[in-house]
This record gives structure tokens, C-alpha cells and sequence, in this order.
């Protein structure tokens, strides 16, 4: 991972992007659809005469799944006349009509990763909680009819708090090496009709959040009593967890670093 | 007005709706495109054996306009084995796939008329204030570049309020009777990027609530001083006040009767 350093006669930008995951397969490039590592590189590509540019993300999001501030390392050929404002314009530009943009640049510092300096990730997972479908929120909110009780889920919640085996909350194609993580925040609040679950960790398993909501939202309509949580977890067991959440609730909403890459 | 009542055989029903503007004509049938009002029609036409149906709304928006809390009346042929419930979600399962649902439904007290009975109106104006395009906002705010000074806004939107002649607020185009208007509330605030104005009144002249986030939206941007929006309004001339802003950060989000129709 150390050795990751840009190749030669590349610099590295630091992103801030946004995106609506709608109808795109996720961040990571696949042959089944449009990607938001295929729309950036073939966007940043058009910046620098269609030489080749290399990203990295901190965070691969799911098909689906939005991102208000989602960061990404972007390796451009090394030209003195790009500066940040030109790269942010002219990517966010290229970009278009996608709904994929840049909402800041600036130049890496050296040995700066996007994925392994990251030091904490932060979603919002937002349902929709009323009789009737999502209509402007359409896309992004999981809608569910039965009434939740916000503060059953939030007190199940903080029992998942700190350092746990989230085996139970983890996607079979996970590919981490562990599923020990360390849970920082996890509070459920109600907004009107919306209940959002506000998460952070230094990392997490893949669909980790989407399995936390799934299993909450069953706290929530009064299926589970709030004790079941911390049973759930303990057992390491993905088959006694609620039901994976859908991707459209969820949004990455902020990537940590030791030192803020856009300071 | 007085003598608005339902037709015989026919009963009234109060709606509380969402819809999602982009791409509609807004509220009123029209001939250049699908209106708020047509698919609304149509889908209770079809919950009702394809008999006809009348509606009436408390605010005809205009295109591309949103609304998350709409109220509207529904005259529906006597029925008695149709409820509150069944309306809510029958109609709302005919206007699917398009972005409109009801909320809420209610019957009506006898008299009651969705526009003649409303005695006020808010809507919240959103604008997006950053460099980079709006993305997962797209067509739910206002992109304005240049910083804003919210502060500025709020305190120029004070001058505002009361009753008087609000002409240089009026499109060309109104229909109403006299320009004076009482405005309640115009409070002006930043949430992050977002700048939202919350404003309210009995009622509302053509295009009144998108001319004044025009118009403070050059206090904000400093090209005004605060003191010339009250200027503005002594003029009593369309021609001296700002651009009207574009429908898509505007959202009606509520509609107050004496007594609420859904209680």
C-alpha cells in the first residue's frame, strides 16, 4: 500500500465529489453498466488531450448508493498551467450531463492515499417513514409504511457502538480480511416523516450500514425488542440479522483524514 | 365563489398531495404538456369506474414548481363503500409512475373549498450557493455561484413584510385583482451551501415568492445594499426589482385553513 505513490511524471489531486448514484452501477468499473470511476476518468481524461488518468476512491459505494462528499485521489499527467479551480471546473464540466461533479480540488500532499490515509467515513441512511411512496425524495429514501419508533432504534444502536465482530451485519461477497470493525457513532433521529441513521467508523464491511438499517428498521415497527440487536451481533451470524436495507436510503456524507487534504 | 359546492350525487374529499414539478406544465391543464391537475383527474377518473372527477387546488403552481404539502379538493361520485384510506391510496396508485401521490384525504365539511377556504400559503424557496452545479439537488434548488451573504437577505426581507402594494413583485402576466398583498413571514437562512427562504401570506401574487428571491438574491451577492429592496417595493415597479428566479427551488410546503380539513 505504501508503495502507492502517483506514476512518473503524474501529480495527484485530492476530490471532493458528489454524485446521484441513480442508475449507476456503483463507483468501481464494470461491464454491466456505468461506473463513477468510468464517467470521472473519462471526464478527467478530456482535461489533459485524452492522456490516460489513474483514481483511487475512499470508499467503493454500491449501485444505488449516493455520495454528498465522497473523496478521490485523481493522477494527472504534471502540467504547471492546471491549478484546483481549473481541474474542479473542468472535470465538473466534462462530466456533464451526468450527475457527477466536483465540489473541490487540490494538490495531494506527498505520500497521500484517498482510500489508506482515510481515517473515518461517514453515511447518512435515510427511510421515508409513511403510507405513501417517495415522490420528490424518489431514489433516495427507503421507503417504509410501518410506523418506527426512532428512539427504539437509536437506544438498539448505541449497544453496536465500539470495537465488535460485525460478522452478523457483513455481505457474503465481503472481501475484508477481518470482520472486526470499530463503530464510532450510530444515532437514529426523526425528522417528520424521515428517520435517518447518522454512522461513522474508520471503515466498514461491505453493506455493513445497509445491514444495520435492515435490522434496526425491525426495532423500529416493534418486530424486534431492542435488546435483539446485541444478541444479533453476538451470534456472528449473517442468517439472524435483518434483511439488507436498499441502496437508494443510503449516502456517503464525509471521508476523515489526520490532515484535511483541502486545508 | 360562495356558490362552489359539489355536484349533485357527487361528495367532496380534501387531498393533501406531493408532487415532484420537473417536467410538468404545473398545477393547470394545459395544452402544451401534462399537468398536475390532468394526472391527478385522470387517476381518480379511473379509481371511480372512469366517471368523471373535479378538482380545485388551494395554489395553481406554475411549471417546474414543487410542492411537498398541497392541499386540493377532489368531488368524487357519492360512494359509500369508499374511504379516506382508499382514496389516499388508490388514487396514488394510479398516478404511478408519475411523481405525484396523495398524502393525505379527508372528507370535506360541508362548505369547505380548497382554494376560497385557505387562509394562507407557505413555500420555502431553496438556493443552492457553491461553485460546482447542483447534483443530487438537480432540479430542487436554485444554482447561484456567486457567495450569498444570508444575513444581508433576512434583514433586507424584513422590510418587507406587512401589507402593501407589492406591483414590482408582480408578473406581467397576474390575474389578480389588486396588487396588495399582506406577507407574514420572509425569513432568510444558510443551512451549509444551502440558502432557504421560508415565506408566507394569505396569498401570493403571480411569480411574487420567485421575484423576491431575485431580488435579495442581489442583496446577498452585495450587488444591493440592503436598504434598496425596500426601495423596490415603494417604486411599485416591476421594472426596477430583480430577475424572476427559475421555478426549480421553489416547494410549497403547506396551506393553513381556520380548521385543518385532515384533523
Amino acid at each position: 500500500m505504501g508503495s502507492d505513490e502517483p506514476a512518473s511524471g503524474y501529480r495527484r489531486w485530492a476530490l471532493r465529489i458528489e454524485y446521484d448514484g441513480t442508475g449507476l452501477v456503483g463507483w468501481q468499473r464494470q461491464n454491466n453498466g456505468v461506473s463513477v470511476q468510468a464517467l470521472l476518468e473519462e471526464a478527467a481524461s478530456r482535461l489533459v488531450g485524452d492522456a490516460p488518468v489513474m483514481t483511487a476512491t475512499a470508499g467503493r459505494t454500491d449501485a444505488g448508493v449516493h455520495a454528498s462528499s465522497m473523496v478521490v485521489q485523481l493522477d494527472l499527467p504534471d502540467d504547471p498551467r492546471l491549478d484546483a479551480r481549473q481541474i474542479r471546473d473542468g472535470v465538473s464540466f466534462h462530466l456533464k450531463p451526468h450527475r457527477v461533479a466536483i465540489l473541490e480540488a487540490a494538490q495531494a500532499r506527498p505520500g497521500w492515499h484517498a482510500r489508506f490515509s482515510a481515517i473515518s467515513r461517514r453515511y447518512c441512511y435515510t427511510i421515508l417513514n409513511r403510507p405513501t411512496r417517495p415522490v420528490i425524495d424518489l431514489n433516495h429514501v427507503w421507503h417504509v409504511r410501518r410506523p418506527l419508533d426512532a428512539g427504539a432504534m437509536h437506544e438498539a444502536a448505541q449497544s453496536l457502538l465500539g470495537r465488535h465482530d460485525f460478522s452478523s451485519f457483513r455481505a457474503a461477497s465481503c472481501q475484508a480480511s477481518s470482520p472486526i470493525r470499530t463503530l464510532d457513532r450510530l444515532d437514529v433521529t426523526r425528522e417528520g416523516t424521515f428517520v435517518r441513521l447518522d454512522v461513522e467508523a474508520r471503515s466498514f464491511l461491505h453493506h455493513q450500514v445497509r445491514n444495520l438499517a435492515g435490522s434496526l428498521q425491525l426495532v423500529g415497527s416493534g418486530q424486534w425488542p431492542v435488546a435483539r440487536i446485541r444478541d444479533v451481533l453476538e451470534a456472528c451470524d449473517r442468517r439472524v440479522a435483518g434483511p439488507t436495507a436498499p441502496p437508494d436510503g443510503l449516502c456517503l456524507i464525509g471521508v476523515g483524514y489526520a490532515l484535511d487534504p483541502f486545508a
